[in-house]
């Protein structure tokens, strides 16, 4: 394959943002496409990103949700329907003028969320308490014009899930929206993307357009600063207001339904690069390696070529994701390098010489770890191995969290150190004018958590926004330089 | 749910048109977007797109082709460097001029379909002989603007698949157009869908603009018409030189790449809808339903919901894909109308009396016959019952199509039977001139394909187009009318 080549990595310490980049392009995830800020998603970072959203799509089931699908173009009239809903997104909408060789009518913008679309059929579709909660999430592509686009991360056009559910109570809106946070968003980061998050809700300033509350997942990336990794918003009635989704109680009522809208998207591929990549290229828990395990053949024997392919069956049989590199007219140092940089966890490497030893030799990623494995142990060893990796990275990416995360106590402290890190600040500490003071130095509050960690709990209190909760108690803010 | 209920249809013999619109409604399968040809597709559409796109893309990683993902918009010059392509497309585009709140300086159409920004790509990652064939696939949305819109069937955004490749020789890309064509097209089209279909290559007239030769499914719906339901495409090196794909040969040549591209939408939720629905809604092959058994409780009582519940768990044990209906708050008429229109395969119902009597009601839609079984034994039987649907769907189907397809002589035979279902014409009985007379009744040929029903093949004659083909020998063109 092209594209790629052996040539050296920019260390990651030396410029962050440039070796992203070219592990971005080395490991062969994305490019850029010919319309400024669109992308390109390769087969190496597309077939990630497949096993990232089944592993989310199964859980976004698990959670009572059913998929569909609404259309791309929304008419602009309907973006109106909710005020900082238009005011928010306005800036960064795509216009289509013309269709079918004429001018429109009434312009269409392409979708950049479906908020006003899904909530104008759930307007039709829920009628009675009995159609309630009705949950639905859609797979699909959204457009946001990026001025400072950047693969990845943040494109003009990018590939998401997008859930949209209403509910017969406030409660239970609140409920779902955390439900969906924690065993959908904070579980698969955590056990499939091997990353750990700091999960809390946004300050009314980071407030989804349009929301009453927004839950976030946020991680620290290679060189400290923030990502924000999925959300999750309680829309309360704002939404069912605006499209007039009514429905008849038990009790021979009417009520507008409370509301939920929650995503995460191709960005995420970008995080697993800032989060676990090292100065070799990318290195993939294997829940996401589109291969776990590459066999490689050093030089072809038939003999060679024997063993390599049933060792590969070997290990297809114990369930794993295995191919076979067979590629002897291209060196193999180039082959090695190629899968090091995509990040496999696990190579194996079949050569004469070796196998005139009974053995081959058996690379782990990660740590870069090079031993001989006697030829009939060489499955087995392998799946011990790639059980280890996930929670390897996740303890390494753990403590380099912790290490550049400290405790604060006020907004002073939290600028001479955030952004490099998190600077945790008490919410007592900082007040609206500290908010205002932090984005002068281009940071911000990711996200408000417990003291602990742990979620402050809405239902404790009833306090729909952080701003109508008189005692922050033992809130802390996140501050952080984000991406 | 709302959005259904228990009104009668229109019969299919009646108003076929009306009766398609009808089931697509009841069914619950897709409704009009807010933007005239926009569809929203609804879970239980999707959930059939769902697990069709799953059976379909199986099997394209099993013909080697990997997915990626390429951008929805498209400079506009892009599209004016193969001239025939450019000229089929440019009266289906939807144009964006305003991004980010200003007048863009280049206008970018939405794809309509990516051979272009694909080629454009493959020009860069294609150099050597070494990386042929290169196969990419992708499952996006596409938009041709429709002037007159059918819902699932003509529709001005859809959802697809679409293959794109590059091989070292024509002879290669003719193989592989024919694979997809035959183990990914066919195969699913009659295991999967249980359609019977015909394949052929179409005429110049037909073609796809830009390729050379292009392959077809075409189905015969419940009306008579043809419907195609997959094209695959050689593209000979009609884009390749038009973007420049090329290789350095083994022998230290360059040659530029041969090419094919393929692609099925969503119009197949359409055919299943014309093929196998009847005057009480749709009937799912179990293959694609997204439940293949419903569970009834007719009336609720402690025993009877624990009688459903088990055997929902039994089936889902044996590998089915059952659920559980146990709204009684809506009637037990209104939720069977409900499931029938949805067209599941079969359904279990549980009550009262049955229970005392130890049995429990199987319904099998396709035939609405009704049979108590012993309740030790329902598992058993739908497990039977299944596996004879798909079956008994794919034979009803092939007797009604060839009793609407009769063999003619000449083209006013054609046109006089044509329409309400095939007319097999001899190529040599209608030469160019024919195909003209065809389209002035609002015939065309659906495809070209030896008397026997097989594929012509190219490797025999070497023919890069039927025209060039001197001698028609024993073709047979397919005449109908399209949808």
């Amino acid at each position: 394959m092209a594209g790629h080549d052996s040539s050296s990595l920019t260390s990651r310490d030396e410029d962050f943002p440039r070796w992203y980049q070219e592990v971005v392009a080395q490991a062969e995830l994305a490019e850029n496409g010919p319309v400024r800020g669109t992308m390109v998603i390769r087969p190496w970072g597309y077939g990630i990103w497949e096993l990232l959203a089944a592993e989310l799509d199964r859980r976004i089931k698990d959670a009572g949700a059913e998929n569909a699908y609404f259309p791309l173009f929304i008419p602009e009239s309907y973006l109106r329907l909710e005020a900082q809903h238009v005011e928010g997104f306005s800036p960064e909408l795509a216009v289509v003028t013309h269709g079918g060789g004429r001018e429109l009518d009434e312009p269409v913008v392409v979708r950049p969320t479906s908020e006003t679309v899904v909530n104008s059929y759930l307007s039709k579709w829920v009628q009675s308490y009995r159609d309630l909660p009705m949950c639905l999430n859609q797979w699909a592509n959204v457009v946001r014009w990026e001025l400072r686009p950047r693969l990845l991360l943040r494109t003009s056009e990018f590939l998401w899930q997008e859930g949209h559910t209403a509910h017969a109570t406030a409660a239970e809106a609140q409920a779902y929206a955390l439900q969906i946070l924690r065993d959908v968003y904070l579980d698969t980061m955590s056990t499939v993307l091997a990353t750990p998050v700091s999960a809390g809700h946004k300050t009314a300033r980071e407030r989804f357009a349009g929301a009453v509350r927004t839950w976030t997942c946020e991680g620290m990336m290679g060189d400290g600063k923030a990502l924000q990794m999925g959300t999750s918003h309680e829309l309360g009635q704002n939404f069912s207001r605006a499209f007039d989704i009514t429905f008849a109680t038990a009790e021979g009522g009417v009520e507008h339904a409370w509301q939920t809208s929650w995503g995460v998207s191709t960005r995420l591929l970008g995080a697993l690069v800032m989060v676990h990549g090292d100065d070799h290229g990318l290195r993939l828990p294997p829940a996401l390696a589109p291969a776990e395990v590459v066999v490689l053949v050093v030089r072809s024997t038939p003999e060679v070529e024997a063993q390599a392919r049933a060792i590969v069956e070997g290990l297809i049989s114990s369930g794993h994701r295995a191919r076979l590199d067979a590629r002897v007219d291209t060196g193999f140092g180039r082959r090695s390098v190629e899968w090091e940089r995509k990040g496999v966890p696990v190579r194996v490497e079949v050569g004469p010489r070796d196998l005139a030893d009974g053995i081959a030799t058996v690379v782990t990623r990660h740590s870069r770890e090079k031993r001989p494995v006697a030829l009939g142990e060489v499955v087995g060893t392998v799946s011990e191995l790639l059980a280890t990796v996930g929670p390897v990275l996740l303890a390494e990416a753990t403590a380099a969290c912790r290490q550049r995360t400290t405790e604060v106590t006020n907004v002073e402290e939290a600028i001479e150190v955030a952004g490099s890190g998190f600077a945790r600040l008490p919410v007592a500490a900082m007040g609206p004018a500290g908010e205002d003071r932090l984005a002068g130095h281009a940071l911000s509050v990711r996200c408000i958590q417990h003291a602990d960690g742990s979620l402050f709990d809405p239902a404790m209190t009833g306090a729909p926004t952080l701003e109508e909760q008189p005692d922050a108690g033992d809130l802390v803010a996140l501050v952080g330089r984000s991406y």
